[in-house]
């Protein structure tokens, strides 16, 4: 089992190499890669299948286990999704400014590399080769650190990777597994300055943080939304039954899916309850404050601790608001600073909450289940930042490149 | 003296009204900053008077204590800084790319602040207007944490920018000086993620390591720069002269200062004669590599350590190298990836280097002092970021904002 070091020590050997690749060294790459994807089925499957195995005695949730689980068709998803990463625009190497100063010099700003990932993801084996095809794409060398659960799986995947790289004329060690999946390890990683540039947690909200909160490599914060939908008095009433019932049970357990619903007074009564008659299909469970409870037909009070909570699940917290400004405030108390919405029919209304809110997306009228990179149309997504540093919001390939001036000069001295 | 978590409680606080303030609420704020300190001129330089006095006695070196002092003179520069950032444009609130999707939603990427911003930093106490007045202008609630040397020097500066606010329409608690100064405390601020959203350190390496290594909270890294200076084997040897020595002996203790120069070793015993000539009028130290000992009339033998110093003084390291290759490897082994230059007439070399050397500025021709806000061209500089993330290079206004998307539906759901 290769050390951390050792991992770190070929990702610096393969960076320079790979930060210059041209455009179509790399996608023939990923081509290669697709293909090994393909042909190393069966291969996968059977490592997939002890890591499915043991889970099962461990007596882990159905609905992990279905992340967990590989298929033929899952697998082919995977190799489908390394082909769409190769006719994606290529975001390193652009020269998006330049111009001259005052000494006379050419001073143009040029995106790069960020250099070597890091990478520390759970459950899902697929992030594994979605992580890998995206850093690559952008010239970056990625470390990936998945979870012990699908260590086989991971390792059956990064092997053929590294099988198709190695008839590439990019160098293999471009994308690398931590093999050691100890806690130790992965807080080794997380302070692995020397060799690495940036660290992307994937994973839920105890990952985040134990990231956040022990990584000396700069982080960038992915994931958790504790998302709201705040309906004013000027709603229609079928587009904010629509909204909700989207937002909340298209697919609860991600991060873009609402949690909580603030509703204006002047229309709870009239509203609340054709909304909880369609949320009824899918049994969601509604934890309400007293003045919606009043309404509701049937729901648990909501806590203050549900205010601040990302379900994940078929529950939803209801709260009556006053106004906007209580709406607003609510939000920017509680929020996680990922995707909020108001379903309106004022103008005033939308501008002040696209004005007002801190969220990294901001919906006047739509579901905030389109945070997202595909819907955003980038092609790609590597996470959503939940935070304010380099990139906030739905991550594309751009986001996973830095920039270096390059001047030109001609013997000009200060 | 205020807690440090109250600090961040008003920040809070300040923040939303700060972010949404238009462009001539803060300049309006900003002029009445720059009056006020004009007219404090006497008091601040009463109580940098405390600090300088305190720091004699203590026998810190004249030119730190040079550093510290405070006079009429320069406390009319401080003002005059604050109106220069009056003239420059505001980087809130700009939406530089809207498109529509898939779905017919228009998304908008709007700039807006980065909200509270944490600046750890030690003696200058011009830093404390400077820095204050680049976060107002971008929106952000700034907390000041100042070396205790200049304490009373901060207190009075931040006691008169504070005083300005209260006259104008904007938040008093928009700028705060944190009054402890004990090691503690900056920790703590260091993980005070719940109220600061950035933490910028300037200062020496010390600094810079010391809150690399214990934020919690993301950081921007500026300003280590062990800056090299290539002469290639077909470089013009008078630029080549005087590039070494403007980018030497300029201002040798700032960050874009070249520390270390790499020669040919075609060209080595034709041109180190005349640079050592040139650099002998400032009384450079020499710490040179065998071959260029051997050519040098004076120079000590320099150690694995100096390759990997940031000198900030008169001192120079000096290699041979046999070709560019190994220019560029040294480079890339012991450089900060702040500044570094190559001199050359070769066209294809000037190529390489450009590509090749991973640093934040990358010259051909050009010293290296040029790497700072001002000379590109930005009219401001709250530093200049050693690291890939968010910002790399010298960093102005716009680099002190986030984004956030602002997306107009009309009911679409998923």
């Amino acid at each position: 089992m290769t050390s951390l070091i050792e991992l770190g020590q070929r990702a610096k050997k393969a960076e320079r190499q790979l930060a210059q690749a041209t455009t179509n060294e790399k996608n023939e790459a990923l081509a290669l890669m697709a293909d090994a994807l393909i042909d190393s089925t069966d291969f996968i499957i059977e490592e997939n299948k002890k890591d499915t195995d043991r889970a099962r005695e461990a007596g882990i949730s159905d609905s992990l286990l279905d992340r967990l689980t590989l298929t033929a068709d899952r697998i082919a998803a995977m190799a489908q999704g390394l082909k769409d990463i190769v006719s994606l625009p290529d975001p390193v190497g652009l020269v998006d400014s330049m111009w001259t100063n005052d000494a006379g010099l050419k001073i143009g700003k040029q995106s790069v590399p960020l250099g070597v990932i890091g990478i520390i993801y759970e459950a899902r084996p697929n992030v594994t080769s979605d992580a890998a095809g995206l850093c690559f794409k952008s010239g970056n060398v990625v470390i990936l650190r998945g979870g012990k659960e699908a260590f086989n799986s991971n390792k059956a995947i990064v092997q053929s990777l590294r099988q198709a790289l190695g008839q590439s004329t990019l160098p293999t060690d471009s994308i690398q597994l931590l093999e050691d999946t100890s806690r130790e390890t992965a807080r080794e990683m997380m302070q692995l300055n020397r060799y690495l540039d940036v660290l992307i947690p994937r994973g839920g909200a105890n990952l985040i943080k134990a990231v956040v909160e022990n990584a000396t490599v700069p982080v960038i914060e992915t994931g958790t939304g504790n998302v709201h939908v705040y309906i004013d008095q000027t709603a229609d009433r079928d587009m904010a039954r629509d909204i909700i019932v989207n937002a909340k049970t298209d697919r609860p357990s991600v991060c873009n899916a609402a949690e909580t619903l603030l509703i204006h007074k002047d229309v709870a009564e009239d509203y609340l309850p054709v909304i909880e008659d369609a949320l009824a299909e899918w049994n969601v469970e509604l934890r309400a404050d007293n003045r919606a409870a009043a309404i509701l037909s049937e729901s648990v009070p909501a806590t203050e601790e549900d205010w601040a909570t990302e379900f994940l699940d078929y529950i939803l917290a209801i709260k009556v608001v006053d106004s906007l400004d209580e709406a607003i405030a609510h939000i920017n108390q509680y929020s996680t600073g990922h995707s909020e919405a108001i379903v309106t029919s004022d103008y005033f209304a939308g501008q002040r909450f696209h004005r007002e809110v801190d969220s990294a997306a901001v919906y006047v009228n739509a579901s905030t289940r389109f945070t997202d990179g595909f819907e955003y149309g980038f092609g790609a997504e590597i996470g959503i930042s939940t935070q304010k540093l380099h990139a906030r919001g739905p991550m594309g390939l751009p986001e996973l490149t830095s920039s270096k001036y390059i001047v030109f000069g001609e013997g000009q001295i200060r």
